[in-house]
């Protein structure tokens, strides 16, 4: 449905700049923001599509979320999921539903920042008045020959790691809900509010052909066993790297840190490549096991626990 | 972000026949559902994506709306951007944001219609809660060498087309908002609740090289006036075909009737084209003016006046 000047003022915000971003895929695109659709050239190759939303209350509350916030985290966490894959960040769609009293300028601001930020480009989308504000995004992403790296791949015997130290996007929330104004955001809270996809990573470990990855969004403990459910393993964890300020709690079974896990047979080869190219040096966190039920995290039992919204 | 029982409901329900649609998508389908990301191999070609969200309260009232009729709409309003381009669907991925009560499988049901009968294959999304239902699609269609159909691509003395009557959805929602049950749907009403994307007309049009086409989701005075406005150009509208039951405001005015406006020089040649392979043969309404003011609806002044959400 192509309706109202709430679209046009979507579209009318998105066309000040042409297309919103700067990144590979304008090179592909041939008819950007105006049209029923945006009109892409794309070669042979493969794609990743995959769409989130963010919904206030839910995903977030206007306490401590700017409007900025909120269109910046919609992209990124869309983008995580493309790191996930090892895929480039090419094209988004963006929907916002939203008040009429929303700063719907102010959303656009931040979605603007986060496509410059990971090189997408916002090629069209909608605005309609609602409820509550949600936020929609899908985003295409291209694996230019790389091969997409799955939950299912975790193979026995692989070391697994994780990008980055965990916990601190949740430690980030409790403080958020603690603190009466945003005068002196720590760390962890601009990591809740303004997420890091780990897009250089993703792609990096898919060109060094690693095969199995995915970001940690509702937490370690329960990613980790998605992963070994559809990859038909268990796992033992050994080592929980705690963002600083957080709690071990929080580096389990907080989620939205959207750091990688991955596994690899490789992993000294991996770590160097890291090192060589002044990358943060992946973490090692354990092994995946062979057998289904064998699920260890520091000794005991491992429960898939996350944070739910 | 990939979270919660939410979108594990979804994926689930999504997963129950595997990704849901019988597509031509599915030849191009490499990993469907349950992964960070779907992963499709694109062949070299134009492709269309674009996102549209319907919202209750603003697009539809569960008063008279099941949830399968928002699931069938969300998908057609979007199929219907596709057929405007002259594409071909192929993937849609879908985020429903909704109160807990919500029947979501339901709604679920609806775009499992819509995807088998326009042939788009879903192959992700997201489930959250939200204060209302909002059903947020985007989709991606392939143009398989035919030019995309623009609003801009008008040309003076052109004959305009619309591939059906009009009025049809405004004089059905009239007689929902008016109507007690639901016993006796009227066919207008049933076109409002369950629009018909025209994306065989869409695709025979491309491929007659028709340039110029948009679809009537707003109303014919504000659709028509956006392609002149995109096309830099001016129109004269002598014949407005009205269907049975809608007034002539409904047809001028009313949104949502999916119908595809459309322009050609050759339009004794689609005629035919129509005639011989059976189609609902277009009606002509005018004709495309060379002047940017010069813009007439059955001898007054056109005004972009159009159904606002």
């Amino acid at each position: 449905m192509e309706s109202t000047w709430n679209e046009a003022h979507l579209l009318g915000i998105l066309s000040k700049v042409g297309p919103i971003g700067s990144g590979k895929g304008l090179e592909f695109l041939e008819i950007g923001v105006g049209d029923d659709a945006a009109v892409v050239v794309l070669q042979e190759n493969r794609y990743s599509l995959c769409a989130d939303l963010i919904a206030e209350k839910v995903h977030f509350d206007m306490e401590y979320f700017t409007p900025r916030d909120v269109g910046y985290k919609a992209i990124a966490v869309n983008i995580s999921d493309l790191a996930a894959m090892g895929a480039t960040p090419l094209f988004a769609t963006v929907t916002i539903s939203a008040p009429k009293d929303t700063n719907v300028a102010e959303i656009q601001s931040g979605i603007t920042s986060a496509c410059e930020e990971y090189g997408i480009v916002a090629v069209g989308g909608d605005l309609s008045d609602g409820a509550s504000i949600v936020v929609s995004v899908s985003v295409v992403g291209g694996h230019f020959g790389r091969n997409p790296m799955l939950r299912s791949n975790l193979a026995a015997g692989d070391t697994i790691f994780v990008t980055g130290s965990l916990g601190g996007s949740a430690a980030g929330l409790r403080e958020l809900k603690g603190s009466s104004g945003k005068a002196s955001l720590s760390t962890r809270a601009k990591r809740h509010l303004h997420p890091l996809a780990r897009i250089k990573e993703g792609i990096m470990l898919a060109e060094m052909k690693v095969m199995a990855a995915m970001d940690v969004s509702d937490g370690l403990a329960i990613d980790l066993w998605r992963m070994a459910d559809a990859s038909n393993c268990g796992f033992a964890v050994d080592n929980i790297p705690i963002q600083d300020g957080a709690t071990l709690e929080d580096a389990i079974s907080g989620g939205e840190d959207f750091e990688l896990i991955f596994a690899t047979n490789r992993p000294a080869e991996v770590v160097d490549a890291f090192k060589a190219t002044g990358q943060r040096e992946p973490i090692q966190i354990g092994i995946v096991r062979k057998d289904l039920e064998d699920r260890e995290i520091l000794g005991k039992r491992a429960h898939p626990l996350g944070y739910l919204h």
